[in-house]
């Protein structure tokens, strides 16, 4: 029986020329940089490196120099979701041959699928490819995958062995726990919500693909294993850090560009992302940048911005900031329909 | 500086007559059991009590024959709503004079108002209010009270000591507390997701006001006990096993009919309830009481019903029956809109 | 075979004092203002009469108002919702006894109901009421009421009589419509929904219960007419400036407060409502009451306000307004989860 | 100034082989079909046509099949989305060479982006197509586009022309009809939405994209040509049935399952769909194959199927069939969260 999948895996961001194309250097640069700050894991491909707006070939490229970069010092999950069955297949395939240690594949998307079809698109998946798959299940933006049909899968296909549950529904993730580990109990489960990481630990899962992970590693890494050892108090103070800093990259700007202005500042150059930006959001990344270096420089990862940072503007003070920042994010959570 | 509300409020059901009238006799003896059972005190007129079903001279009644019961045992908290905010100041007025520990509101419902709206409507009673205030958010069911309203309404009415959220959103739950506890430390903040309540408490919550604590309360004080000291493994046992239960007295049958049922299996006669059965509900309801008489007996609150249950019908075992559970309780879920 | 209800039925608004208490003198001078307009009915204690936010002594006390001022001249149809069945049948009994000639009851709210329970609320209330029912369909406030549940019901019960429906789905309404009247070809089907009332119409529908009836009942009317009449151009171009007039009302002010500000500038006193408001809310209120009288000025419905109106403020022009108009909607229809 | 799109514009299935691969002699037979029973255009690549489930490869072919076999007989509006904005343009190119008269391009999807977003990606494409473009709208399935973001695009890009919205929300295109027609009197308004059609076009729109006219091109014309010329009686008649054949295909199987069984009855070999299908889903699958196939025999458009059919089984008739289907279809809209 093989191990369960564990620890962070960070869902990697890809860094590109002014002209939007992949910049091979900075992003090899990148997975060194994250290997040395302690991630457990890659994972190319996923939501937050932007893998719909890649072509095929890309996406395989990208994969590729990720996997020729690591060169086996951590394992490498790559999603491999493509127009169909037939050319997911294919990428599975690929991705096997370049060495990496699973897939991940979200449910089909554009179309909201009903259970039976889910499972029918990951049954013929499961028996037909010649890598371990990990289910990748983000309501938000594509079809549902139900407790009943994870259960199903992971009992009918020994080559889906995790899932990883981007809901941030804790509730749903023991559901999910009770219903599979007791037929298998090396199958993992990873949680894609930042904001909720030290409690889906605690309620049994194995690990996370945060993409905070991509621009603090330190932080997420230090959470997990202070959540894993049971220091609870200085858990939770760490999971509060984080949710402010996740709310401020999530919400204030358009997905993934505040993980990306956020990475800037830790040193890399991200170029110029494939989504255009209105002017107005243009000016509102720079404004966001200048508070996520404050945020960042609070705990060490950055200096402070020329002009300086508000005073007590650190990860306990400054009530005004937070309930500006809180004022905005609720907003746009609404706008997002993910709170009523 | 008051300390805060803490501990587990059971949300009273209140046993009714045949013929669906207050039974006052059952109501009194039901509130002896709790308290001896070890919850930490009680709450009249919420959502599972089915407050809006009862006019406003019977909420008064059943307050005020639970708090002449308790005499004192353990602090009440009641709902208070009312059809607008001279009416909810008036029950406020009324509460306060029989003694109870403070009032928990529900924002306005039917229509949906805006946070402006919701502020203004809180900030009138909080103003006029006698008795200490629990806000009671439940977005699924009335308006929601947002993050900045919570954190205005705190720094603003000092009779404003609590909220109370059903929301089971835990990131929700961290960003209110790390908004309001900076400058109102004694504010408490209660969960009503019994789904989530381990990792809620681990993530700073004060207390929960939980349904199943009306029906197992040694199960659900255990779990309060096991996760507050900080016995990890013990208490996530416990919370899946509270999940399985939870869900089968919430999504198997109308809102609040399950934990009747459920109740009922505890020794107390709950009559019928107001909100009328069709035939096939009726039937429906025996066969759930079945299922929840095993479950409850495998943790000894119960005999077995006659006829036996299934072989490895424990907590632990019986996939297929778990597998039939949750395709039942997702079905429900989406139904209500709680997930996609 | 009694007729079916049909035409513009107003859900009447409730003038108030300074304090909030209902004003008779006003209400009755308000009454027949509206038959003199022209309107075909009244309808008290709808969610445009803020029916939740009056007791139940009240609301029977409107609709005695209203009976009595009216002796007669239009037919009325009275909300008749209560707490539970046993009192929504008493309130039936009291609005048979002052003569009026149908109640509507809209699903149970606060808890969101299943079709099945759905089903036996009205059934319970169908086999009791002395008087004709319309159920009422209002899913952005209460539980649904879907077709089979609709069908059913009026196969069931002979004293179900029409549904009114204010989701404003016009596939729903033909589904509904093709379910029914096979079977029932006297049952009623009204829209709620004013910004689709000639497509309504024109669709199946026999009229409308329109809040923006109150307010311009000259125009609702004439849209009325004309759309009954099949002079489809110029009902299409009264129902795009009814479009524009009800967005303003509906969305620019917590609802009902725009309707109410109009009303105000149609010359009555609406004194002060039960929902408080911030001190924000009452400045744009302002600004909305100086815009409405824009509009209505330019139908000859009010006055120009002190300062006049844009130029080109007219239905047919001036682009920025309109914009501005169509951006905040279109914020708050998000908000309220009517548009994604 | 160019004219308006008009008419009615069929979204075209792609036949396929037993094995997943495009039937190049199949399409070309179904567009003589199409175009000889009077549809005004076609348009591939729409979501009925799959889109998504092709490579970009396989998307022009399917245009160059289309526009070569077509021959200029009717209008092609071909769907050119790809994975960005460069990628998009490039598509918007190639359609332009082989002789489309426009490109239908839906938002963003998969990420639900911001108006600004929404805006900034149809902006960089309009401003840089050689070829008129019209804006998709299916909030259901990708980011909205709202109504400001129409008004704004159509007053900046002349190559922008029409919007194809499939939101079937009437008051939603009343609003952007008011917003853009002033300034640009030749943009044109389609809806997708086969249950709203005859409304949709009595209320200004200019015609539909109907996955409907695909299978009964003769009777989603026939309502087109009867609404236009005001025959409202017989066109609502009309609409009404073809409301209940299309939640029939909609909604008895997973999209656009129901829409390729209903052509294979009109004597088309559709072959083997690219979503794998569960073995109960093709069980499902025949029966609404002869469900389909009564229905079609009532209008004359197939025979009955072996067994015959439901006495009664004619558009007007058989309350228990259209109870059932109606039952099952109200279950679906809930599935996805088409209704609450």
């Amino acid at each position: 029986m093989a191990e369960r999948l564990k620890g962070i895996f960070t869902p990697n961001l890809v860094p590109m020329t002014q002209h939007g194309e992949i910049n091979e250097a900075e992003l090899r640069r990148y997975v060194d940089w994250l290997i040395e700050k302690g991630v457990h894991g890659l994972y190319p491909n996923g939501s937050t490196g932007e893998f719909t707006r890649f072509t095929p070939e890309e996406r395989r490229r990208i994969v590729k120099i990720i996997a020729d970069q690591t060169a086996g010092r951590v394992p490498i999950l790559a999603g491999a979701a493509e127009a169909n069955v037939k050319e997911t297949i294919r990428a599975c395939e690929y991705y096997h041959e370049v060495g990496v240690r699973a897939v991940a594949i979200v449910a089909p998307f554009y179309y909201k699928l009903s259970p039976a079809s889910v499972y029918a698109y990951f049954k013929e998946i499961g028996d037909n490819t010649p890598i371990d798959v990990t289910l990748y299940n983000i309501p938000m933006f594509a079809s549902p995958i139900d407790v009943p049909t994870v259960q199903r899968l992971s009992e009918e296909c020994e080559k889906i062995v995790a899932i990883k549950d981007s809901s941030g529904d804790l509730p749903h993730m023991i559901r999910m726990i009770q219903a599979v580990r007791p037929n298998r109990p090396e199958f993992s489960f990873l949680t894609g919500w930042d904001a909720a990481l030290m409690p889906m630990l605690l309620s049994g899962c194995d690990g996370g693909t945060n993409a905070t992970s991509g621009v603090v590693p330190e932080l997420t890494r230090a959470l997990y294993d202070l959540t894993t050892s049971h220091q609870i108090e200085k858990a939770r103070q760490l999971q509060y850090d984080l949710v402010k800093l996740f709310d401020v990259m999530l919400y204030s700007a358009e997905f993934p560009e505040g993980f990306r202005s956020a990475v800037e500042l830790r040193g890399f150059k991200m170029g110029c992302g494939r989504q255009p930006l209105s002017s107005e959001q243009k000016t509102d990344l720079q404004t966001l940048s200048k508070e996520l270096q404050c945020m960042l420089s609070t705990h060490g990862y950055s200096d402070e911005p020329i002009g300086g940072c508000p005073i007590d503007g650190n990860s306990a003070g400054n009530a005004d900031e937070v309930t500006r920042i809180v004022s905005t994010v609720v907003a746009e959570l609404k706008r997002r329909g993910m709170v009523d």
